[in-house]
């Protein structure tokens, strides 16, 4: 920290992301990617001209990426804002909702959440999971503040239904409740056909999961008219040009290839309820995720030890040391052979202890 | 506006962004784009292996772009940060180091500085050019305040020389001073070799413009290594993973293609004193430009109707009603058709009169 950076900056406690190994002979199983390439009627869509293009500015409404998306979820397209990332589209709900009230989410989460109320000074409170790491929902009712649910949850996978949640969006009236849907296509609920009936509901989606994305950063907000206005009022305060061209042509893509899109969260899907049968198989507890990832243990290992033993085999998760999950690893669900692998490299792992 | 807005969004008033039209029938000199294509180099990095390995991440460190950038700019790589778009830089730097002293920067300068002020709820004293739109640079000496200063100035093109921004960075040790140079390629002189003498030196690019990728969304800041920490402290706070993959290896690319950026730096230089010439011709008085565009007047008609007049005819050039430049257009330089298009256009609505 430099001597001229401000309080805020000061105090700051940066999001750590997870590793990023830059040589390419790990099973990566840490951040939560998809196996699968891209749709292939997105990759088809960057053509020279695309590249020529690149001269002149994006949209900055991103018009075609929007109608996609609202094509794709069955919503108007003023019901859609596009972002860098739905990291963007959270940080945007923080400039434009949060005030001096506070925002309210879970203890175990995406740590992002509490790093936003610290860049952006909003009192947090910290909701606990339960002792099997669920969130009460009815913690989260009748409560005067932002509320941000990630559902299914980071790193826990476990969701809550529509109606669990349309009680919570139903008893803060008077407050915005940010629905955190990044994980959702895989099986769990989603509120967007709540948005429809709830003008205080805003439901946060991304491209990088369901639709092989990640290294393009495109995430979206859909809520009502009158909140996507406020989002866009901070987009066109902060940065007007978010979305690059070839970004929102790969994303309008990605979302109007409805075929690409079912069969492979379908697939994920699947290959997670198999290597749930397997964990069961290796002795291991796990949380019972609906997302493209678990969240396991394993009674003789602590997380830490598991995640470096992994590691040494070449094989990446995810390790938390937050002590209500630091006995856990998180493990992304990659194609079934990487499955397999993990499987007998924990078996070889425990066994040896 | 919804109700669920805090004071912060209440009271902002956006930037509004150059007008982007979806038909591509318009001669387009309004938002200070390039005529060329990127560099063809960039563009034949794009191959399938970079678009099926959009299913990960985007490394958030960006190093084979800060690498390249370093490269470029003869700077170390720690004196790097990498942002989407030149925009989200300012935003870093706002969010980082500007605080109730406040910040100061020209009347007539990029409309985004007074957007981000509001947004971030910084003090902005407003400093007068004179009567010639010229930058005082003993306005900007001892002030005790960040200083923000675009160099050449938006909207004139004229720029200050390196040792008037040296007396400015030398006067305010205790401030940050940036200097924003989006048009600093075409014949200005840039404060990147002031960096390693400063540490309160903040460069500010982008590669927009000179390096024709206004749609990739890259720009950077160049400054010493503890003041890009407190910019990467703000990053990891708000937006990891702001730069997406296929920008990071095509503007790396660009930045390394050093030969194609210099003649297309020269070309535009040469199109431009070329075109004064014409604006000569025409009796038009415009101001003396080092970027890629000029400000001109005609002593017959009003910024606002020659800009209307223009698109009537299928040229587009962009006019602020900023009373100081009410009676000018910005005209963005293209190449030597486009701009003999325009002067002949501009002849033909003069003469009519």
């Amino acid at each position: 920290m430099s001597k001229f950076a401000n309080e805020r900056v000061r105090d700051l406690t940066p999001y750590t992301p997870g590793e990023q190994p830059k040589d390419a002979q790990y099973i990566k199983l840490n951040t939560n990617e998809s196996p699968f390439p891209p749709s292939e009627r997105a990759m088809r869509a960057i053509d020279r001209r695309q590249l020529e293009d690149l001269r002149l500015y994006s949209d900055p409404e991103a018009t075609e990426l929007t109608q996609a998306i609202a094509r794709a979820l069955d919503v108007p397209p003023q019901c859609v804002l596009a972002t860098n990332g739905s990291d963007e589209t959270l940080a945007f709900c923080f400039m434009a909702f949060c005030d001096a009230r506070g925002v309210r989410f879970a203890d175990i989460t995406y740590g992002f959440y509490p790093v936003y109320a610290q860049l952006f000074g909003i009192p947090a409170t910290l909701c606990p999971v339960d002792e099997s790491l669920r969130i009460d929902p009815q913690a989260y009712c009748n409560v005067g503040q932002t509320v941000l649910i990630a559902n299914p949850n980071a790193q826990t996978g476990i969701a809550l239904t529509r109606d669990q949640l349309r009680r919570v969006i139903e008893t803060n009236p008077d407050q915005v409740v940010v629905v955190d849907e990044a994980y959702v296509d895989f099986g769990a609920q989603s509120c967007v056909p709540l948005v429809a009936e709830y003008p205080n509901l805003v439901v946060v989606q991304t491209l990088s999961k369901s639709r092989s994305l990640a290294g393009g950063r495109i995430g979206f907000a859909i809520a009502q008219p009158h909140l996507i206005e406020d989002l866009k009022t901070v987009k066109y305060s902060f940065n007007p040009y978010n979305l690059d061209r070839l970004n929102i042509v790969l994303a309008a893509q990605a979302m109007a290839d409805r075929e690409t899109f079912r069969t492979r969260c379908e697939q994920i899907a699947s290959v997670r309820e198999t290597f749930k049968r397997a964990l069961d198989g290796l002795g291991m507890q796990y949380t019972p995720s609906q997302a493209n990832f678990v969240l396991a243990k394993h009674p003789k290992i602590d997380g830490a030890t598991l995640q470096r033993k992994l590691k040494e085999q070449g094989i990446l998760v995810r390790h938390f040391t937050d002590p209500k999950i630091a006995d856990y690893v998180r493990i992304t669900i990659g194609t079934q052979e990487q499955m397999q692998s993990l499987t007998q490299a924990i078996a070889r792992i425990t066994e040896a202890i």
